[in-house]
């Protein structure tokens, strides 16, 4: 049996990869009247009381809603809420088995931005946390923006944020194998979607000075056709130079390239004109802008895809179950940039200075200490 | 230690009822790519094209939604959102416990009946159905009504038709032990709130004929001040006398009082003044329109209660844990009258002709076989 048929095989075993459980046994009557009524009135009066108790009474404590419109699923598009359920409820698994952190997945049935947000913000009060998943940019910035400023947990959108964490790890790792700084680097970000916006917002916060973004009509300025709202905040922070051209244009002379764009888009001589000891994420999936073995052979020193047959991956599993754990535990009300910053240095201080090397830049998904570490790292940001 | 104290100490221990746990283990690469990307992408295909599929291969197929605004909160009243947690939590743990049905508490930052709609009918496509809870009437029988128009998932608001078929099961024993047939009962329904306006709906619906209402004023006619739309609608089918009166009035010659009011509201004039052989359910909580031993010693033969330290509790326990599962395992797009009816049916018929008598119409709440018998009988009556 291959891959899919087999991934179809244990779904539909599965039926639903979730279930709730309760801690709270009812065995008798008199457990009854301590779980449930009479006895379950005074949690409720204490939390009436002070809404900050909470945390000490309810799930609140440590349950995320995984949300999503289904209208930007893995590689499939926009296929719309029930279609999107196995992916959310795969993230509520992994937000468990690797943060042990408890999550449902919630799939919305509009795709329109204002009744997302009312939605989410009606739903909000029994969460820790939201993780937004899976919804199309530019509404994903204006979703997720409007949600913070109305709610006091954190909404984080992982395919912004949590991509941008990991890839900054290991670009943080990445400089030091190479020996360059980060103020003297050209990069260049390639797909100016919800990834590759938030991969560049990072890397200027954390210090880059120079950063180009492109997408499919070539490098991105003030002229490009047809930006969005959050392309064109973007334009004044990046592309300093203002350089017009092609994505080949913008690779000669670059230090480090992103890539959240489409398969094989990045030739062997584009990459053969980037500058000397050169680092390339390359991570649209399944197949990337191009193969690792391709790219070392055009003269790059360091690759990472977002594949586990590949060294290097980029994978957003080390750093979201860490990262809403962190958040719970100290009751944070955002998930705030020092936060992110803090995330992305714990997961490149796991690797070693013996492990560090060119094939050996992020941790593995699985190292058991990952959410520990990212966790800690993100309370002790939490003001 | 009291009750209270046990309650609020184990709720603290507890911090949070409900776990979400993974069916799926993902203990390495090769189980993570089975579970979520790459191979996740298959069953959404699957779904993408024929919706039917969720029930097969995500949670939808046994994962109901407890939601409630908290506007009308056990004795507690309009408590809202946050404080109301600890009640749907326990109400999650008692869907899981007595029928192996998983749920998960929603509560609303919303009181307006339009935003409820919105927001409920937006998250429905991951939910098998809808338990509405604590929702203050009479809002709840428009939110209840529109949503079962929009939805194809049961939509079931537990505090009026819960009650009612428990109730419905009770009075159906209950007639038995005094040898009465319904079309020639009086029946006189005390609160004309959610619970007594949907008791009084499946009474009718089951065959009784001369039902009353009353509330605070009194007996419930078309010139009582102040009713709301579902009370009219109300005056249409009962009280085809036109009588009016106290609630002492209406009791006169009554052989059926219900109960769903307020604390020591019934008096042992006025049970001394109802039929031979009367049944009363006094289900005021904690303390019933009328104490048992008060009424039997003015004439009453079957008294119930809410409580669980007096014969014949009503608990509402033995009914929808049991009718959820059923409806889920059939794929029912709505709960009808016709599964409400035969679920009253099931549940009298728990109580064998050696048991039945004046002090034990109602099975246990813990009694093994109510979930089973319940489950079948909403299944057998899928269309």
């Amino acid at each position: 049996m291959d891959q899919k048929e087999k991934a179809i095989q244990m779904h539909r075993e599965w039926n639903g990869k979730l279930v709730t459980t309760s801690k709270a046994p009812v065995k008798d009557r008199e457990a009854l009247a301590i779980a449930y009524t009479p006895g379950v009135a005074e949690p409720c009066k204490i939390i009436a009381e002070n809404p900050k108790e909470a945390y000490n009474y309810t799930i609140k404590a440590n349950t995320v809603a995984v949300i999503s419109d289904g209208s930007a699923v893995l590689g499939l598009g926009n296929i719309g809420a029930l279609a999107a359920m196995p992916v959310m409820e795969g993230k509520c698994v992994l937000f468990k088995e690797f943060g042990d952190v408890n999550a449902v997945p919630i799939c919305l049935d509009t795709q329109d931005t204002e009744e997302i947000i009312q939605t989410i913000k009606n739903i909000a009060p029994c969460f820790g946390g939201i993780n937004l998943e899976d919804i199309s940019a530019p509404r994903c910035f204006e979703i997720e923006t409007r949600l913070k400023e109305m709610l006091d947990i954190p909404v984080f959108h992982d395919d912004q944020h949590g991509t941008a964490i990991v890839v900054l790890s290991g670009i943080i790792n990445g400089l030091k194998v190479v020996g360059k700084k980060k103020e003297a680097c050209k990069v260049v970000v390639n797909g100016a979607g919800s990834a590759g916006v938030a991969i560049t917002k990072l890397l200027l916060r954390y210090g880059f000075v120079d950063v180009t973004m492109c997408d499919r009509e070539g490098i991105i300025g003030p002229d490009y056709p047809n930006l969005n709202w959050m392309q064109k905040e973007m334009t004044k922070v990046t592309n300093l130079s203002h350089a017009t051209g092609t994505l080949a244009d913008a690779l000669v002379g670059a230090d480090i390239f992103v890539g959240v764009s489409a398969p094989g888009i990045v030739s062997a001589e584009m990459v053969s004109k980037m500058n000397k000891d050169a680092i390339l994420f390359a991570m649209a999936n399944p197949v990337p802008e191009i193969m690792p073995d391709v790219a070392k052979a055009a003269g790059a020193r360091i690759v990472g895809t977002g594949r586990s047959d590949f060294p290097n991956q980029v994978n957003n599993v080390v750093a979201f179950p860490g990262i809403f754990r962190g958040a719970l535990e100290g009751h944070a009300k955002q998930i705030t940039e020092e936060m992110k910053l803090a995330a992305a240095e714990a997961i490149a201080g796991l690797v070693s200075d013996e492990q560090l090397c060119d094939d050996f830049i992020m941790p593995e998904a699985f190292d058991p200490r990952v959410a520990d570490v990212v966790s800690k790292a993100v309370r002790d940001h939490i003001q």
